[in-house]
């Protein structure tokens, strides 16, 4: 039996932390060649990942990670979002879209390719279960592990999800920093100030901007969560009440917020003067229901793609769990597992304290975790000490990269394909 | 003659260094206690901070520093935005409001406050400048000087603006990482970013963006400033080139960029639902933009207070001057100086060098420095290499602030009210 290589890919919305996973992997695989157990079984040979993710495979894009040097490699571990390009591309089932399977395994076999680490949120487990599934019905052995990763930390058998704590110390941060602004400037100017953050079905980041108050009281004085339905009245009763009280009040939405309906707080039905649909957010959208209502002067703020790419404020424990479940990875399918997830456990002590695990994927895919009502206040507003004691760990640390004239040095890869071996070209 | 005491007062819009030029003052102020130099002309009795702003001159509301301890007050030097509260207060002329002026010659004699420092932009410097006229009109002796503070960087007499090296760090490493975001997803996701920074007369901000690039090419491609008319066909088309060529394109808009005629493009003449003009922002008003002639999926980020209270991303140069302009405002006032403005000159050398300066506040109120024209590129899109010369100095280095439990751990002021004097109550 020969040695064998791999194939990793990102898949979905990219984080600060999703690179460091590809590190560990990269290392690990790189690791067990060097490893004093020289039976093939115990070996990856190349890792060759996806050029923008699973299309790379279907393409037969792949991008040879062995013509990098290790000090490129090590850089991955502080350089945010997907050094090899991600995709929004989910594969059908086998039963919809043949072809697609049967080209991976094609591509796979052509490369002496037997593990698949695919690196990415829900759709991605369930992409990964399904072709660990196909390589069985078709004959080909590919052991397929997923290596979780998402922003929004909403997958289930895992405590939590790499990629989301450096997302929650930017809000936690941000929402910090933005609070002190407000309340030095509200005698005379900015009353209001919202903060738009991601978080489409669940509430988890909006959840994390609680974690800037050190005690009760202190900003931000309400989180809007997708889980809880927006009350219009009541929200406006609480800002206006606020203002009263501390001269300001400072607000972070989910952009997932919703009316009890399942209307998006977004859509209000505003359009420009084209009459096109508004695109706005939940912060302007808000903003304006507090001038139009209470008369407030406001000021909003969109994060957007800096939340979750802002890699010079990530989390320490999140680079660490995210360089751990990837080097996890290549560790458990040496060891011959397949389908399965690695997961994160949080281990039951006074102190906060972590472990790799791993979940077998049929529990996993299309599963959504949301936050627990008893995370949320019972107001609906803020979040709990419960919550607080799950949510503080996650942010511990500071993990700075290097700087060069004062902006951050990332990786800069060379992403080399392998020649290609077959000679049909697959469209995606 | 008897030692003398001090009012400070923090003015307009707060940054993430403002608390460090207090710092400066209230350490210089305590140290020229503890000189040998006993005479009391040389030194500083007690530093009284305007309760947001002049207002709290003028409300008879002064902090009483000297109830902080060393350890607070230098804690001041890494907590962003107004430690006292500032305020948007401009003062009239006197002949157009002598009660002002009157009642802060009142407040300044009933608490034996020889020194005004005041920290802010092209408004208070102007306000500066009155103060010292006034107190020589009505006999009340009162030395006046002005510690700059603006992100807006559009002081003139001085090489920048303490303020302006921290928010530039922030928008430069932001358009670094979120280009990197965009860059990754491009093949199947978004094509075109859009991130609005401030920046309303003068594209000094924006012109930050540009920092982001390491070579011709690099994102940010294109820079919007205020400076230079915005072209809607160009723009378009200039976009549509980029995604083209690269895959995606970033844009970093000046919320200031404005039609020939004046119109800012924010100003997009929309309504909203309950038929309130939209105040929607630059970047929302592209992105439309885009998606409507160009069909690209797109994203953009608001950044707001967030850019200029992001004292975790603080340039270290920028800190370091903030502190040195609050120290020398005490030193010039020390040494019998009045009616001017601290400046910070840039050394003529091969490495970046600067050192302390002052220039008289007659020439400095109400002056506002634009980008010249030579830091723009010939088709108004991006920085040449003498902007770069000369920005990228002001964001070199960093200076974290201590954390705790995964959050940066900012001053906590007891802001202890002075015993009021007068009987009478002024209205602001």
């Amino acid at each position: 039996m020969t040695r064998r290589n791999a194939f990793y890919a990102q898949s979905g919305g990219v984080t600060a932390v999703i690179n460091a996973s590809a590190c560990g992997v990269i290392e690990a695989a790189r690791s067990s060649r060097s490893s004093h157990n020289k039976a093939a079984q115990h070996q990856i040979g190349k890792v060759y990942a996806g050029k923008n993710g699973i299309i790379g495979a279907l393409r037969e894009e792949l991008i040879d990670t062995s013509k990098e040097t290790a000090k490129t490699i090590a850089a991955l571990k502080h350089t945010p979002s997907g050094a090899f390009g991600s995709c929004r591309h989910k594969l059908k089932s086998f039963a919809d879209n043949p072809a697609e399977y049967e080209r991976l395994i094609e591509v796979f076999k052509a490369h002496n390719i037997g593990y698949f680490f695919y690196n990415g949120g829900g759709d991605s487990a369930d992409t990964c279960l399904k072709v660990s599934q196909v390589s069985e019905k078709l004959g080909y052995p590919i052991q397929a592990i997923h290596i979780p990763k998402t922003v929004d930390n909403d997958l289930p058998f895992t405590d939590n999800c790499p990629g989301f704590g450096s997302v929650a110390k930017y809000v936690a941060v941000s929402t910090k920093e933005a609070s002190l602004d407000v309340a030095s400037m509200c005698d005379t100017s900015t009353k209001v100030f919202i903060l738009e953050v991601m978080g489409r079905h669940a509430g988890w980041i909006a959840a994390a901007g609680g974690l800037a108050a050190d005690q009760a009281g202190d900003p931000p004085h309400i989180i809007l969560f997708p889980e809880i339905a927006f009350n219009r009245e009541k929200f406006l009763r609480k800002v206006d009440r606020t203002v009263k009280k501390n001269g300001y009040c400072v607000v972070v939405a989910s952009e997932g917020a919703q009316y009890k309906d399942g209307t998006f707080i977004a859509d209000a039905g505003t359009t420009d003067a084209f009459g096109h649909k508004q695109l706005g957010g939940v912060a302007p959208t808000l903003a304006q229901m507090v001038k139009s209502e209470l008369g407030y002067k406001y000021h909003w703020a969109l994060a957007d793609y800096l939340q979750r790419s802002a890699r010079h404020i990530a989390s320490a424990t999140d680079v660490a769990q995210a360089y751990a479940v990837g080097k996890a990875a290549v560790e458990y399918a040496l060891a011959g597992k397949n389908a399965v997830m690695v997961s994160i456990e949080r281990k039951k002590a006074k102190k906060y304290a972590w472990k790799i695990g791993e979940t077998p994927l049929v529990n996993v895919a299309n599963v959504e975790k949301m936050m627990p009502r008893n995370f949320i206040t019972r107001d609906g507003f803020g979040i709990t000490e419960l919550a607080w004691e799950y949510l503080a760990p996650l942010i511990q640390g500071e993990d700075y990269p290097p700087y060069k004239n004062g902006i951050p040095q990332y990786a800069q890869l060379k992403n080399i394909l392998v020649e290609r071996k077959l000679k049909t070209r697959f469209k995606v």
